[in-house]
């Protein structure tokens, strides 16, 4: 979690102001996430990568108080001694943790207990602003900017874990009923954008708050090469499936060949048909497949399956960072409120589609950069620990917390994962110059 | 579940008042038995054995609309057409349903829901007996009686299944704080009880109701044999284990003791060490072990390796129940509210704990009755589908609700479960007359 | 293994002689048997529950060198002192063993090693006899029985297992080429045999060898029952099939269900469909199913279920050891060379097929005798620790060995295994007198 | 597996005559690996990820009938329409296959048949060639070409294969007893040997055979890098244990860290206590662990780990490639008949042991080159289709062949598997020039 720069809060009001509302938004958002819950609803775990919205609200908060309060607050008082072992996810360094198989086992602490563990460390990083020059030193407020942004991450998960749960739910119930969606659009062709390469630099720059793995900032040597100006939609995945892609073993990984047939792979994840039409599951409940709407909730074997089929390949991490370049950093994304993958605009020139709707699987292995080196603590195992045997996603979702975009971000999954808000973008090699 | 005698109803008001009266302290029951629980720890489901406490509340109503009211209620309005799916347990007469490993996704229907439909279907079974002689025929009125008994079975499982969640927690919370327990008494003497064996009548005989699987009533050929005059105690069993009981391979079924490599056995379920004294798990919470109560949370596998060990051996279903003969209907059941095995008592001649405390394991396997003949109809899936690979406990447990209890009963489990209120009892052979 | 009468073998030469005389044959058959296969052929396993046929006859060798020799003959030098790691099954008491799945793996000691092994431990044990007096004591010659009737149970298994490997190889090879087998027979009539029930004697009695769980003998109260005069045959079993008795759960214990659609079996084992005509591999190789032959390779959960579906039951094994008492103890076994079941014989009044074709499954759990003691020592673990979660079956197959034939005779095997010579005969209540 | 330049063999006989040099040498090879394994051996399978000697022999003579002979020589004539199925290892092109857990059970077609195989094969391509210019068109010549290739990879296998049985089995006996090894010779220190990066050319260049996924020859942005001058050995490896290493969760890739508990591993493969000294298990036999010899099977996870204890890193895949420029192209190569890993050299300048002992894990992705097309038809799915969750391994082993070694050579296992011959060299960021 090194930041780039992190003096900006020391002796920074501004620096201070800023973080502090980013505090206070991000903390509300994550009580908005959840209110459309029961609490049962939030208990529950619908399988062992997903985790009960419960515990998303409560381990959120032990990280504050882990890692910036216990160490770097003197004042602080320990909510609840018990809750460490309760909600630590997976932090060797800070000692044992209840099993993550087990954590819909955790009714208690109770629903009302976890939010007045919730107020009482908001309460405390409160107070530990209010000191001022005995307030935060640069190293907790960096420490404070990672909760943030580690909140963000769970605020994500919260809305795909609670999908899980939905999807598996025989009532197929909305998390929110439908607002003023528009089906059945025309769809824009797929147009090729294309891309010089070069020595160019990538990773993240600057200001501002990054994760890690982002950097160092560092050159790449890319051919060139196309990108397609939007998402694969639904009806390229309908035909996909129409000629036989869930059962031609020669577009398929082996690994991923492997998977179809033990788990019976013939749609993307959440889609069952009903009376003869492909419906998927959403979080505004159970929907006929729209066409025009970006395929979701596809794993990257399938992904790399279906660029196979279509001739083309998937972007490499790179490629998408220096593509995102003249990008704007909004899109379909959280506040957006659709909660859903929209449709590509038609008549609209280059790229779309680049932020939000769905994070886009890369050919990229998630690997170290050149240089990388993980801090020290417990904060040293928040990415390094897991560069093996996944792939990077760029972009964003629909349901990505505002302020947690970045070119340079890398979002990594493993390849036969689906429950993420996870689709693709076509990509080609460019034209010998 | 053919009813010995199903006329009483037929005509009898008094019949009719008496069923009444049992179906509504049953429900009320099940409501009370809910009651120290919150929503969360309401839904969760601690392993595929167990259910939900929801689930159990939504099961038993169930069972009533389905065998009840929408077969022999012609004015039943059914309360949810989605429910049989997601509340049937394991009727394959009856349709498809919610695979039993997730049913803690049923998070919807909200637990709220589940009591109206409780109340519902409470309404409607009003109603019907209120219909008097336009009421329930005889047949129905034999489906409420079965009905009534499931809804017991079931509320013995709510605790059972309750004690499974909170001893995962590691909170180890209470399902109620401790009353009046007395810790620490004498434990009388193991003395033999001698019977002269003959052929005997067992199972099922005269009035009132029985399960199918206790049926037909018939003669066993039985030897004269001997019963311990209490249950095993903790005290002995941690002889048993200083004495090296799990880990000498020839005390133990072959079966067993590759569960005691594969698991990790060396204690009784939920008992645990805390700075070097065991403690167990109960529904009162965590306390040390006392050497005097009755050992519990034991598979057969156990209990079988303990009988070995101690020279003796475990009693047949049919020895239990003809030394059970003059034995009283009463003992540490549910309404004694101790919720937890309790000592026995000093000075008291004769045989004692053989109702309450904890079923006891027998050494017979669970089959049928020479002449049974399950019901028709999906009641004929509620005990003979499950004769294979179980073995019969007889007695009842200190969770075992009032009204419950029978000296024909046969409880059967798997040798390897362990989560009920399971205990034993040793037997030997009579002397030779 | 207590034998009822040990004492013929003490000074009586013709003991000896008889004893000596069934030790030469047996372990020359068990030669016999492995001569058609290959070292490959012999050095495989099908899977976990079949062992190698190198095993087989290196495990019998062991079980007299480890047994009898080495405790009992002062003079006896051992083989090679890694053996006894290798070729020990599960006798707990003799100490670690290498792990059964992986028997495979002992591909050293070579093959001929093995049968240099079983030479020495041949020519061992004919210089005990040859001692005289100072030769076997009386608990020896017990011993030696065991070991004999423990090879003869091995001979079975080497041609099970054997299937089983041929079963899964592509090319399906017959163990023998045919010999002059006739298919397509008529099918004698199920007629219905009667018995009258009684207090009747059980177990072993008198003189010979017996294995400990086949005694103490006793009385058993048997009900009067009726016995079908043959073996169910695949004619019928294809009734079964095509009145979807695989498709239908009410016809199957829930356990047995649980495996039919975990398996998705829907037909005995080894049966498969050639060019739409039902083939099943046999000992000959791959045959098309004979309707006149008795069904064979199906579990007692599919017997069970056959059963069912035909209104009637399994017999116990008591009925099954009574309603034999005046049956010749011969019939199709392995000297009869036919190496498969054969189909019932026209005009033949009584019961038939009672020893030999297959193993008839009984509806009787597995369990110990009323005052059944396992000796102590090594042997105990011959039978006792298996008594848990198994069904008995009564009479003999196809390749059970001369001279290994008992009414009193109890095999045993899980509910679900199929690999076994295993098939069933129909029983009924009897009329009440 | 395009061929750089297939027309040399077009007419020019030479190049006909040096590849089929290479074809009777390979084939011959083949042959003399299994020499000293008995019929048992070579039939029987460690685990599901190798492969029985037997089906290896028979596998790569399927290769050259079914992708050369078949579709190239209308003279041919198949041994047995049935050996595709058999021996037929993941072709989803070519057909069905026997399962590949269960290749063990080929017992038949028999030892002797396989070979026979193998002469019917080898005489067929003799005819073939002989047959001059009515015999290999430019194509069939490639694939031949690919086909020696392809056998000389699995004669790594059949000793890697045949390892893992023997280190299976409770004699661990020797796959050849020990030649001349001198143990116990100093170690020269470890040095590094600096490089200075640049835009240079990676992948496999000009003439000569290369498999598919070195290609294409392309340019990589390297920075400046140092190597060390040796690989890592046993007496470093023993330093990390006692350091506990295994023990330390920090070192670990969170995947790595879940196989380390759940596997127990503390050591590398196939060591073992035995009287408190480390020894481990070779085709020598069971030997001491020689402090000065390489470490040897160990997997990524524990590569990596150790580089990360050591405070460096592994090479790239790219990085390895540049540094071997000048590097020789021999080493302790299977003609070598070390059969295990030795110790470098003492007074050696430069890099050492880049060729040979052990293949040397890189931290690079096992993913395609820019460009990368796999062939069409069966032998598109040679390599592309594994390019997932694998890691590029450099060098080449003791056990790999003579002519199968190239600088672009891209091994490539999965990070948790430790069979192979396996080691490490450290890397470090260069100094910025």
């Amino acid at each position: 979690m090194p930041l780039d720069d992190p003096t900006p809060y020391d002796g920074h009001p501004e620096g201070h102001a800023s973080l502090r509302g980013s505090l206070t938004r991000t903390r509300q958002t994550s009580i908005q996430i959840a209110e459309p819950l029961s609490e049962e609803d939030q208990i529950v775990q619908a399988m062992e990568d997903a985790s009960p919205t419960k515990w998303h609200l409560a381990h959120t908060t032990w990280f504050f108080e882990e890692l910036v309060l216990k160490p770097h607050d003197p004042a602080y008082k320990i909510f609840d001694e018990r809750f460490g072992y309760c909600f630590n996810s997976y932090y060797e360094t800070v000692g044992d943790r209840h099993p993550r198989p087990k954590r819909s086992l955790l009714t208690r602490p109770r629903h009302d207990e976890v939010i007045a563990y919730r107020e009482h460390v908001d309460e405390a990083l409160e107070n530990f602003f209010d000191r001022g020059g005995n307030g935060p030193s640069p190293q907790a407020l960096d420490l404070i900017t990672l909760g943030v942004n580690h909140e963000q991450q769970h605020q994500e998960l919260m809305l795909t874990d609670c999908l899980a749960i939905f999807a598996g739910n025989p009532l197929r119930p909305a998390y929110r009923e439908e607002g003023t969606a528009i089906e059945g659009g025309k769809i824009p062709d797929l147009r090729w954008v294309d891309f010089g390469g070069g020595i160019l630099p990538v990773g993240h720059q600057g200001e501002g708050f990054a994760f890690d793995n982002e950097s160092p900032r560092h050159d790449q040597l890319i051919r060139p090469f196309r990108l397609a100006n939007r998402l694969v939609t639904n009806a390229e995945w309908l035909e996909f499936m129409a000629d036989g892609g869930y059962a031609t073993p020669t577009l398929w990984l082996a690994d991923g060949w492997a998977i179809v047939k033990r788990e019976g792979w013939d749609a993307p994840h959440y889609w069952e048909q009903r009376d003869g039409v492909w419906h998927q599951m959403t979080l505004r409940g159970l929907k006929p497949v729209d066409p025009a709407r970006p395929v979701c909730h596809v794993s990257f074997f399938e992904a790399d399956a279906f660029a196979r089929w279509a001739g083309k390949r998937l972007p490499s991490e790179f490629e998408w960072e220096v593509a995102s370049a003249d990008q704007p950093l909004e899109g379909n994304i959280l506040s957006h409120d659709a909660l859903r993958p929209e449709a590509a605009r038609l008549g609209e020139p280059g790229l779309q589609q680049m932020i939000g709707d769905v994070w886009e699987w890369t050919a990229s292995a998630y690997l170290s950069y050149p240089g990388f080196k993980p801090a020290t603590g417990a904060v040293g195992e928040y990415n390094g620990k897991f560069m093996c045997n996944q792939f990077v996603l760029k972009g964003a979702s629909c349901v990505t917390p505002d302020g947690h975009i970045r070119r340079s971000y890398r979002n990594f999954f493993y390849p036969h994962q689906r429950w993420q808000f996870t689709g693709l973008r076509l990509a080609d090699d460019g034209a010998a110059s």
